[in-house]
């Protein structure tokens, strides 16, 4: 975000996030009718309330993905209470989302599955991202003798999925929170809702008060997105590479000192 | 219910309801081995922790669903924080429950929508039950007109609906509350959950110390059931008339007067 209207319900309560004029950093139109062009651009005009002060321990290229990636899974551990030392979360989808969510919820104390359709994420998620256990979601055998072990799970994958075996992982009023935004609807049943008071929600990036909160938070803790720094130069390159989900796992553009100004 | 294990983390927290042991009034083993049936039956053997004491003022024929209608509005309205007065909350159906969400909202304090599919029980929702306003659901501009204007809404109806038009009913981050039980899957759009942080939770009848607060608060906000007393030789033809929706709203067995015993 580089704006927002500063008075609405969601503004005055520390979530300009939600704020329905808010603009987005990227694709948007500012308050002069300019396009804003997020990270692919040289210089960025923006409301000093909406800046962000970056720790001096952190290193700025592992720390810019925590800015969306970041705050992204952080704001609902935090929103929906599953930040409490020994509590069970299950993270879905190993990407951009899900290697730093395993991180914060570590790092809070909380006992971490990821939850993945590939095997083969299974040493990285548990010996590089200190994951305490790791769960293909194709195999039933495994999935079932889960049943039932989740305080929630944070669910980051944006492809179609079905939702019913993440809602079994859960216990009694466990909470399935998206946070990938699946483009078709997904299937939704609702008696194992009913039957156990669980519920499935929502959540979007943080307001500026919780970004800043968890940026000292990731500094403290020495949480850093792991990143692979591209030229400018290398950003087609880099898109073809992000559909077939070929990186580890943001990539960074170095604009400083690959990206010629027009001025 | 007229039994649970007593010592599980639901029940040690006054949770019976989701014991995974609980067992059922009706349709339901005791632990005898003998079939329960619930209203259908003359007399009833119950572990005295699941009995509730029906205040003096509360006549036992109107107070008798309440004990299933009127806990499952009950207590989603006070677990997810939906009993603040000034709030505004919808009531989706005009059924056994929902007649009975919008008297237990109205006491709470609560601002009351109902919304329907039945344009003709828009009088008796305002006039009768004392709802503030009446939405019907397949009029686009009315719904259009109430958008985001919602803390919460109880969904009570168990056959396939949208939910993409209630989701928009809600505030930023409102919570949709489902009471009925489709059978089949609903369509669930995730994106207008996550750009609002609203939720889907589901809620089943409550726990036995919660379900003597609600009769209690019945009791003392003189809420009762709107119910029609039949003889136990008239259920047929009640089955049939429940198929078509034709009661209002509940109909309560005179067992007393007219079940002969075989003992």
């Amino acid at each position: 975000m580089v704006g927002a209207c500063l008075s609405c319900d969601s503004c005055t309560n520390h979530l300009e996030n939600y704020c329905p004029k808010a603009i987005l950093t990227y694709g948007a139109k500012y308050y002069d009718g300019t396009t804003t062009y997020g990270g692919y651009s040289d210089t960025m005009v923006s409301d000093e309330h909406f800046v962000v002060r970056i720790p001096e321990n952190l290193p700025l290229d592992s720390s810019a993905p925590l800015l969306c990636a970041g705050i992204t899974v952080y704001s609902p551990l935090r929103f929906y209470g599953l930040d409490k030392p020994g509590m069970h979360v299950g993270v879905v989808g190993l990407g951009g989302l899900g290697h730093v969510a395993v991180k914060f919820a570590k790092a809070m104390g909380v006992k971490v599955t990821v939850i993945s359709t590939s095997p083969g994420k299974k040493k990285e998620a548990m010996e590089h991202l200190g994951a305490d256990s790791f769960l293909v979601s194709k195999e039933q055998d495994q999935m079932q003798a889960a049943q039932g072990t989740m305080d929630g799970i944070i669910d980051t994958v944006s492809a179609q999925h079905p939702l019913l075996p993440l809602i079994g992982l859960l216990k009694t009023q466990g909470k399935l929170v998206m946070v990938g935004a699946p483009e078709k609807p997904l299937e939704l049943p609702v008696f194992p809702l009913i039957m156990a008071r669980k519920l499935l929600g929502g959540s979007c990036i943080g307001g500026m008060k919780e970004t800043q909160e968890m940026i000292d938070f990731a500094a403290k803790h020495n949480i850093q997105a792991d990143i692979e720094v591209i030229p400018i130069d290398y950003v087609n390159t880099a898109m073809e590479r992000l559909q077939k989900a070929d990186v580890r796992y943001r990539f960074v553009i170095d604009i400083a000192n690959t990206l010629k100004s027009n001025a």
